[in-house]
This record gives structure tokens, sequence and C-alpha cells, in this order.
């Protein structure tokens, strides 16, 4: 740790009491930019709070509130009895710099040998005890899932000799009735118009994810995404080597003019998105855009990676039929999965693209893990042949349905106040923002006291300081007692938290 | 393609008629030597056999033979209408030099898009008909698998409702009863001294490999193999960004002094070892050179990767402990599983290494499938903590060698006179090497005409010239009768290719 603080903070800091921005948040920004523009570098020392407050003639509270949410956020650290400085393990800068040499590196096993630490990729924090209440940011209830169903299904295969030869090595391409039953799904449902060729099973969408950015983010290709973007699919692109642009998405979904200026600037090599409803924010992408996403593929050869995560979750009217039915060419790679309708546990996924494409992607998933389980792919295959597939995805939409809707009305009359959302038209989950008078650092702190667990390590989506403010609060796995009691809470939270805020 | 000729094939090609080598097989190895010194590159054109045969004096069948070898293994090809030529897509040459960006190729997709075209991976080759009778090169018998046992088992689970919880999303390290039961497992059973910190669930022995290429192997670092060695794993090296340098292997092992000599000249990041039996030699790994690579591992700082893929197959004796066992500072990752024990398509394995590498091999997992199958691990714990698995292993390993044991007779019996091999002290297949007169893909060609598929699609372990000319040959998946059929028909193919060979 370098210790001498030589960073003129008492000249570089202009606070603004006119604007509409709390003193602690300005502060915070203008320590932000100066850690991204590498005006003070990692292990640098920032001054006490004391002595910044009578720097910048502020309240020394002001100076503490800044520093905690900083520290929340990542940019610096507190250290014992050292003081507090500018993290070592800096957080996601600036998307668009990020590539595998700045955030790999190789760090000493207590056996001598090095290997690679990835600071992108975080670990699943340990979850709260068993009398918590969870709230994800978009599972299923798992406890609807048909699993007597897939038991009773997977068991009667076992006993059938025929049936023996699906525990042998098998197909890296997956079950050959899963891929045709799903081609026939697919079709039916998504407007697709694929063969068996075009299907290649995976382990969940993550694992249609992972594939896709292997296949075509090496060496720093680029590839673009909203801001902001499903926090893991970002990791992920970055693990392969890509470095990710930013577009802005608004009500109509991801910004496609944007995109379009970039394509003329650079060379693009894919574009992500989560087109029914874009992850985070659940907007769907505009019919417009759509095309013109479409055209800019054909014309700038790019991949379109459509993340269809919640195709089957959509309450007010008709989904509207992916990309992917759209594609003319040969430009999308559809990827989506069973994990939502069935259970997450149960990880079986699919990843549709021309030939070509799926015959590398098989290769590669080779390596990976070799193949699926053969047995649970053919039970899923019998489920969707038997149509058990869509009778439960329909009987669970009507629940989901009327959790957000019961979900939303409490959101609204008892926490209008705080939250900013609108109802979303499918999907698990409501984007919340919170009223910038408070940061959902200390809503989360007071909702563990509160025996509430909104469960998100990767709680923000405005790590980048876009202003976004809001997480994903998952309905779809509570029931209507949990829903009621989670909004009861949520009102104690924001009381305490609004108290604290307002009392000097 | 260029056309002219102009390497001086008459002057350059020496062939020796007085040492102990065929002549046709002198003519391969040199030619190999010219491609692989870059004297002939790639779409070179070469003489025709009759040219050739005049220019170095041999009978033009010698040509055509050293041309069919050479195109078998992917030096050459020929071109109708158009002549031979150096192949374009060279098989892997010398592994040493093998790195990603050598490898990898940006190929076009019908929608215009870049992706990587791996020429290191391979896919599957189409399975013969039912009509084949199939010999791979050492699953284990799939039709033995306690399936029931398991689908009983799993169903159970279902039915209780606390069990529900499994099909949530779950621990990226695995399901914690699998994990608790595998450290008593592997510490009863292997003689480790682990805790559960350092057990992550993989699927399979596979996705270990995988794991531990990714993070020790990225931006050209060394890793050492035997030579020759598991083409899977090579190619997961090669695919992590690894370079390979290759020692040899005797009937100790993998030659650990040659290991030594590598450390002094140049950093090696990790030595991979399938010590138990190697693979594909099934040679054991001396217990003097165990501790050897040991105390290598501790000075170099290296990492060992264990592959321990059979240490539950072991019928001459107690099976010897692994690396891992003996291992003080933390430099073995150790591999193994339960596809060889369970069947192929469960795939549960585990990844045993310091707790600072399971992190971040988790880490890494969490974005390429997200988990394992819950349900399933649970229920694997459930089957090692009654004994299940123990029992099974006990089972199956009797069967397997009463198998291995009239394999072996019947092949030295029938076939001594064609094969070369040393009976296996364990695993599931014998190392069959071929008389140097023949070549394995004549007897290949001529056992499909047999309905006799050897299903290798790396069915070569000697690519690099080596002169192993060796294959495995899995015994474990064959009952008696089929064992008997199996070397009938074997006796009939080595019966038409030595006639082939003699005849004029």
């Amino acid at each position: 740790m370098s210790s001498p603080v030589s960073f003129p903070f008492k000249t570089s800091i202009i606070l603004n009491r006119s604007i509409n921005r709390h003193l602690y948040l300005q502060l915070c920004d203008q320590i932000v930019g100066f850690i991204k523009s590498g005006k003070l570098s990692p292990s640098t020392k920032l001054p006490g709070s004391r002595k910044l407050s009578e720097d910048l003639a502020i309240h020394r509270k002001t100076v503490v509130s800044a520093y905690d949410e900083l520290i929340a956020q990542g940019w610096i650290e507190s250290i014992a009895a050292k003081g507090t400085f500018v993290s070592q393990d800096l957080p996601i800068i600036t998307p668009k710099q990020l590539h595998k040499s700045s955030i790999f590196k190789d760090v000493i096993n207590i056996g001598g040998f090095k290997f690679k630490h990835r600071s992108h990729l975080k670990r699943k924090r340990i979850a709260s005890g068993k009398d918590f209440l969870k709230v994800g940011d978009g599972a299923p209830d798992h406890r609807l899932a048909p699993i007597e169903d897939i038991a009773r299904i997977y068991r009667n295969y076992t006993k059938k000799t025929h049936y023996k030869e699906l525990l042998a090595y098998g197909d890296i391409y997956g079950n050959i009735e899963l891929r045709q039953a799903l081609v026939s799904y697919l079709n039916q449902t998504r407007g697709l118009k694929i063969s068996v060729d075009n299907v290649l099973i995976t382990r969940g969408s993550q694992m249609g994810i992972y594939l896709a950015s292997q296949l075509l983010l090496n060496n720093q290709k680029t590839i673009i995404t909203g801001n902001t973007n499903y926090m893991t699919a970002d990791t992920t692109f970055i693990e392969a080597g890509g470095i990710i642009e930013q577009v802005s998405v608004d009500k109509y979904g991801i910004n496609t003019n944007e995109i379009e200026t970039l394509c003329t600037s650079k060379q693009i090599s894919a574009v992500y998105v989560t087109s029914h409803h874009h992850h985070p924010t659940t907007v769907t992408l505009s019919a417009e855009r759509r095309m013109h996403l479409l055209n800019l593929a054909y014309t700038y050869k790019f991949a379109i990676i459509e993340d269809d995560y919640d195709y089957d979750f959509h309450y007010s009217n008709a989904p509207i039929l992916p990309l992917a039915s759209n594609d003319n060419y040969g430009n999308v790679i559809y990827i989506g999965g069973f994990t939502k309708i069935i259970a997450p546990a149960l990880r079986i996924g699919y990843f549709i693209a021309s030939k070509d494409v799926i015959d590398e992607a098989a290769k590669l998933r080779r390596i990976i893990d070799r193949q699926g389980d053969t047995l649970l792919e053919q039970t899923v295959a019998r489920m969707i042949i038997n149509g058990d597939v869509q009778r439960h995805s329909n009987k669970v939409k009507k629940i989901y349905k009327t959790r957000r809707d019961l979900f939303c009305k409490l959101l609204q009359e008892k926490l209008g106040s705080y939250f900013i959302f609108k109802i979303p038209k499918g999907g698990m989950a409501v984007w919340v923002r919170l009223d910038t008078r408070y940061n959902w650092d200390t809503v989360m702190a007071e909702a563990l006291k509160h025996q509430l667990d909104f469960n998100q390590e990767w709680k923000r989506y405005d790590n980048d300081n876009s202003g976004h403010n809001g997480i994903r609060m998952g309905f779809a796995a509570l029931n209507e007692e949990e829903i009621i009691t989670v909004i009861k809470k949520l009102e104690l939270i924001m009381k305490t938290v609004s108290i604290s805020k307002t009392t000097p």
C-alpha cells in the first residue's frame, strides 16, 4: 500500500448544492471519475473523513456516506488501523475497455504453482439462513416443478432394456429424440424454420451463452450489449476474451441506431439481446428495432446472440416471435432452455444456429463435459411429445400472472413513494428502481435485519454508474402469502431507512 | 493449389534396405519430416507414384502404400484428377509448437459472421449400424449400470417435500451431501486427507480436465504430457491456449527424468498424468517416479493434473494410492468420476485441489453450466453412504477381470502373431500394438466389412509418428460371447489383411 496523500482533493472536487443530486453522490461520482481516469491509482490512500470534510467544507457525515457507498461498490476499501485506499481489485470500470489480459491475473497456489484469478467472475455469496424469506432476481418456483412426472417417466425408461443404451456414451449433439421433438416444438411455438441439424442440446441457456462466446469472441473481438445488461452474460463474454461495447436501452429495448453507429466505426462480431424481455429491465424489443437489428446483422456481418430465457412467460398478450423466426440468412444464434419451465437444477437447454456453427459448438461442448444426461433428455423429449411441457407451462403461467399482479399492486400501493417500476408484460421479475434519495446498500443491509434476503450477488445493475439504480425483484417464486410478507417487511425497511436518512 | 513439383525428392530421400523398418514406412517418415520442417509446405503437389518409384528405384506399390499411409494419417490428400498434395489442414505436427493462435482459424458462417474453427477438435464419427459389434477404447458396460437403484432413490427424493429444494438454483460447488460423502469416500479409498473445501463436483472427469486447463494454461503456458497420451486431454490443453511438451513413456510410466530436464530449461506450468494406468498404454507409474514427480512439482512450482479415471478397476493386486495421497504441498489437482462405475451418461465427477484453486474453478464452472444436477448428485451421495457404489464397483470389477482374462487369453492364442500386448493390471482396455508389417487403417477398413466397429475416432495414438502403432481395445463392455465373436472376426480380418499384403 502506498501511503502519502498527494492527490489534490481539495482543489479537484467541486460540489454543487444547486443541482438535484445529493452531495455524497456528487462526491462519489467525482472520486469514481478520478479512479476511472487513472488519476487515483489502486492502493492510493484517501484522506480521512475529517480532513476531507474540512477541505471541502461539508458535513463529515457526507464524506462517511460517500466512502460507505464507494466501499459497497468496490471502488475503495477500508483497512483497519491503516485507513481508506483505492481498491486493488477494482470493479468493472468501463466495460468497453475490458478484455482478458486486463482482468486475468496469475496468483500463486499454496503448492507454489500459478493459476488464473478471474476478478470478473464472482462466487455466489453465502446463502442466508432458513428463517430468511428469499426474493431472487427472477427464478421460477421450484415447488411447482413437475418432478413426480419427470421421475416417473425417467424410471419407466430405466425399466426398458432398449433404453439402457441411453446410459452409454452418446451423441455430443444431444439425444436425437429430444432434438427432433425440439424441431417441432420450436417451429410451432416460436415460428422457427429449423431442422434437426440446427439443434444442439446444452445444459441450460448458460452453456449456450458460453459456447457462443467461445466461438465468436476470441482475441478481443467486440460484442455489443445493452447498458445495462444481464451481468452473467457480460462476464461470460469477457471470459471468452471479448470486448464489450454498450449501447443504451430505453422503453423499446436496446437502441439499434447506436448499434448502427458503432458498426460504421469498428468491426462488430456479435450483438447480445434478450429481445423478449430485456434483462434486467424487462422491456420488449420493438418490432421496428427487431427488423433494423436483423438488417444490420446481415449488412455488417455480425452474429446476434438471442437469449430467449423467458419466452414462455408472457401475460398480457401473445408473446412476440423471436428474431430467430425472421432470420433469413443464418445470423441468429437462438438460445433457450427448460430450466425456467421445469426446474433450475435440471439443466436442459438448446442452442439453435446454422449447421456449421452447431458443428463447431458441439466439438467444443465435447471437451467441456462430453455430453448431456441422455436419460433426462429422453424424459424431456417424452414430456414435449406428450404435451406435458406445454400443459405445465400454461399452468404455471397462470399462477405467475396472479403473483405478478398481486406483487405489483402492493408494491405500488404500499411502496410507490420509494420505488419506480412498470408492470412487466412477462417474465418472473419486476425491474424496481429506487428513488435516488436512498441507496440499495442501505436498503439491503436493513432487509437482512428483517430476515429478507434479496440474494443478489450482483445486486446493482448500475455498477458503471449509469444511474439505473435498479434491481430485479423476482415475484414468480413467491406464493401470495410470501408476497404479502415481503411487502410488509419492505414497508418496515423503507420506513427505517427513510427515518435514518432524515435524522441528522 | 500450387502446382509445379520443385522439391528434389530424388536426392532428398534416402532409403535403407538393411535396417529393420519397411521401405514404405521409411518413405513415410522422411516425407513427414519434410512436412514438419517446412521443406514441404501445405498444398505442395507430390510426384505421382510412378515417377517417384522410378526416381527412388523402388516398387511402385511401396510408394502407393506410403501415400495411403500418409493420407490416412492426414499428412497428404488426394484430389481426383489433380494428384496428391500436402494437406492444407495438417494433423498435429509437433505438439510442442501447438497453441491457440496456430490452430484456430476464423471461418465465415452462412450469415456472413465469423466464428472460430477448431481444427484440433474432432467430431465423433457417425456410429455404425445396429448390426455392428462395437469395441470401444475402454468404456464400461452400461448394461451393468445400477440404473434401477438410481431411479428408485431418485424418485424417492422427489416424493419428499424437503428435497424439492434440490430443484432450485443450487450451490455452484455441488450438492453438499455429495461433497461430504466424497470426503469420507476418497479419504478412505484413496488415502487422501481432504475436507469439503477441497471438493468441487463436476460433470465427469472431462469437465475437471477442462477446468484445470482453463485455470493453468492461458497464454501459451507449458504442460508436459506423455508421448503418447490421452488424446482428448491434449486437445483440451490446446483449446485452453497451452503448449504441450512431450516426454517418453516406458513400462514404468511417464519419464520423470525427462520432465526434470525440461524444468531446468523452461517454465513448466503443469504435468498431466494418468498415474494409475497410463492412457493409452495402461502402464502404472512406478513408486520411485511418483515421488520424483511430486518433488519436482514442489521444486519447480508446477501443478500435477492427476487424472485417475479408472482407479476403481485394478485386478491383480490392490490399487496404488494416487499421487494426491502424498501431496503435502497442494501441488496436485486430482480428477475422477463415477461415469466409469455407474454409467457414462450420468456425468458426475470430482475435482480435488487446494481451496484457492477450487474457488476459482467453481467461479468458472458457474458460467459454463451454472451447476450440476443436484437431485442426481444427492442420489449418488446416498449410494455412496449406503455402500451401493462400493458394492456395485466390486461386482463389476469381478466381471471385468473375467472378461480381461478371456479377452487376453484368446488374443494371445489366436492373434499373437499379429498383435503385441501386455495383460493390463487394471482398467477396461488392452493396449494392442500391431506388427509393423500391417497398418491399422487396412485392419479397420477390413473390420468394418466384418461388421466389427472399433469406433476409434482417434484410432491411432502415434499421429506424431512416435511408432507406437497401437490402439486401445476395450474389453469391459463386451460379455464373454461378444469377446469370442470379436476374436473370431479379428482372425478372419487379419487373415484377409495378411494375404492381401503378401499377394503382389
